[in-house]
């Protein structure tokens, strides 16, 4: 329960008008309610949470202090004995079906907004980027236990496998998304789907994968040669390498996103490698994996200081391989404290 | 790629109408892609997948036969060239806000529709009983393996951890959901996340979970007691089988959903347990852990042969203790076959 980030939404909720929030994610963000079926009704002076009977023990533990009804209809519950409002609905989320429902059933005016509290969700406060960190260290340190196990003919599967595991045994939840353990000729697939190839001599291997920890994620990305590296890859590897920290070298509070993105972009371009820049340069990490902002949708935008972002530029050539390097890091505004600390180099297995 | 499902898709879409399907579950079953971004446009005789650029290698491979269009805005690729036309959307999965953005943007009529792919798989072919066959039988197997090794002490995390460690070990690609384990008075939460308590002697342990393989799923629940039970958890779990196995008794395809609710209510009622039976009785299973049918949504419906289904009646004692069992079942003519076989009886670890 935090009753400080339901203030600053209740602040946004004009006195008489209601916010009808459905988004499981921001439920939890605001309540600390982690069920799995649920919605809030705020106005500028209340809240109240509805779920189901499967969850009505663990609503009584996790929000105490919160007004909480139990049924399976949450409109009804929530919204049937209400003077006729203005309601606020996350229009992101609720679906198209959703919404015809409470516009047909209710006399409400419902108002669909969106971004509204994923907006809020962006600056992280200091118990987040702890719980964002311990994710991080998880992985890194799963990630250096697990490589120097990995040997010639071990499929991608079980490397993936011996990864996640050790994650749990390092007390991850979960794994924070479905690994990326991509080798050889599949290192050039972005997002690769584990197989069991069994990873030979002078494949890369790239392992994109992160733990989570109480609701909150970690994301992080590298790239190894299994023995000696071929030159090709040898330079593959240091453009991106070069990419990613002239990046990350860019990085500060207040500065606007494509600064970083341009930053990136003429490393690649000065090393032949950005038409094999695909993808986009990063994402927020924080209760969702991937979540506000996104570099490339909000490039004029300034980035705030406690942003928890992802900066992962990769350069991937078809049916040879490719290369990612992701960290997970956190602005300030001197520039950043990197939570994902692994080595650069091309470690050779 | 299956042909089959977008003929019979197609045969529903009227010529000269599209139907813009989002829901990646859909599109994967449709189409067989895995990515995680894209959507399809189906006309009657004609069906273009839409994805991004780090998936243009993928798609290639997993759906050749298909025209396929790279890019990152979908409705703009899929739909700015068409004249004038009715187009159906999945209503129940786009947003409101895509579905407004969609109305704003194109002069086409944008139709809403529910549950239309989503009515199609209910009834699973050969291929898919296979797979979730598959799956099932690497969650029992794990449990058996599994359950042998539980000693007091050890917590709900760590044998949450080794009992999904053994579901990989066995071939799953992932977990099917965050598995349930509660012991003690932690059984009587329904849904309970896993924590730090160690198991006790005389704790009940509820172990729900499943393994995913191939996309399909799996869903089984059985409880056990740790040590010698007391007369309580004995007349409980015995109270709480006999209800699930008067559901299996009933159910055979074309009887009502009520008729397999009606059977197992009975049951709780005669051992004065239904009071304590708060949730559905089950869902569907395939692509999603919960799919289409929902018993208690379609009740007056008939089961048709070859639904996957869970079975998962339990009661709930407040800060004692709880019950369920479940299977995953798949129904013919003649009443079903069960796809998790596991003991009844109320094992004591």
């Amino acid at each position: 329960m935090n009753l400080d980030r339901i203030s600053r939404l209740q602040s946004k909720v004009a006195p008489g008008k209601y916010f009808f929030i459905s988004n499981l994610i921001n439920v939890r963000y605001l309540t600390g309610f982690t069920g799995s079926n649920a919605a809030l009704l705020l106005s500028s002076t209340s809240a109240t949470l509805a779920t189901d009977s499967r969850y009505e023990i663990q609503a009584r533990k996790q929000v105490s202090d919160l007004q909480t009804v139990i049924g399976r209809d949450f409109p009804e519950l929530l919204l049937r004995q209400l003077p006729k409002s203005e309601v606020l609905v996350e229009g992101s989320n609720l679906s198209h079906n959703a919404y015809r429902s409470l516009s047909e059933n209710f006399e409400h005016v419902f108002i669909s907004t969106s971004g509204v509290i994923e907006h809020l969700r962006v600056v992280k406060d200091n118990s987040e980027v702890q719980l964002i960190k311990a994710a991080c260290e998880i992985a890194t340190n799963a990630f250096l236990d697990v490589i120097t196990n990995i040997k010639v003919g071990h499929s991608e599967k079980v490397i993936r496998n011996s990864l996640e595991q050790r994650m749990r045994e390092l007390g991850a939840d979960d794994v924070a998304f479905e690994s990326i353990v991509a080798s050889g000729a599949n290192s050039a697939i972005p997002h690769h789907e584990p197989t069991d190839k069994p990873v030979q001599n002078g494949d890369f291997l790239k392992i994109d994968f992160g733990a989570k920890l109480d609701g909150y994620h970690s994301d992080v990305t590298r790239t190894v040669v299994i023995g000696k590296p071929a030159d090709w890859q040898v330079d593959l590897h240091a453009a991106v390498t070069k990419a990613q920290l002239a990046g990350r070298n860019t990085i500060r509070a207040d500065i606007q996103f494509k600064d970083v993105s341009q930053a990136v972009n003429q490393s690649l371009d000065e090393t032949r490698y950005l038409e094999h820049f695909t993808h986009g340069l990063g994402h927020g990490v924080g209760l969702q994996i991937h979540e506000d902002p996104f570099f490339g949708r909000v490039e004029d935008a300034k980035i705030a200081s406690n942003t928890v972002i992802t900066i992962e530029p990769g350069a991937y050539l078809n049916d040879k391989g490719g290369v990612r390097v992701e960290d997970t890091i956190v602005v300030d505004s001197q520039g950043y404290q990197n939570l994902t600390n692994l080595p650069y180099e091309l470690l050779e297995l």
